[in-house]
């Protein structure tokens, strides 16, 4: 800190075709997050609220019944504890923001780097 | 919401030679900018926390004294209060993002509709 290169730090596994590198601040977790086309992401929540930005690719997102096809430049604003699942379309490239920060992810770089 | 395209909505100026779209959830502001080539940000400071994430163009970041030169997948993350500055050396695309919301921001995206 206070700069961080996403492209150089360690790949972390976050889920089956999900993967990327991330960073943690007092309040929040980025994630710059690739994700291989045809992942289906099932339906969780955390108390976490998240936005997901497209860089790249099509996205398939569904927050609480609503379902829309996200592309570069759209973004999924997921509250607090809400119900959401997506499906890749094409391989997607994502920015994935969360607060507060995502503690299990920082357990799953630890694991990461053993 | 649940979802945003950032690029269709309302083009808001932030300073001289950086515009761009802004969503604001509970707790955080987003805002996808162009920053115009040359442009100076000086420094300033606010109780926000904020992440600024370089997708493409190279800007020259200062954050409480350190400085570096960021490109693509590169991130500023300046803490709450801390003083910073950016030039931009070439054109850029950013997503900034800000914790708490910036209720600034909301008043200078009314102001833009009148």
């Amino acid at each position: 800190m206070p700069f961080v290169n996403f492209n150089t730090k360690k790949v972390v596994k976050i889920w089956d075709g999900i993967y990327g590198t991330l960073a943690h601040s007092e309040q929040q977790t980025f994630g710059h997050f690739t994700i291989d086309g045809g992942t289906i992401l099932p339906e969780h929540s955390h108390v976490h609220e998240q936005w997901c930005h497209v860089l790249e690719g099509e996205l398939e997102f569904t927050v609480a019944g609503e379902t829309m096809l996200l592309t570069q430049g759209m973004t999924a604003y997921i509250p607090s504890n809400a119900p959401h699942s997506a499906v890749a379309h094409k391989k997607c490239k994502v920015i994935d923001c969360f607060t507060p920060a995502r503690l299990d992810f920082v357990e799953l770089e630890k694991n990461a780097e053993q």
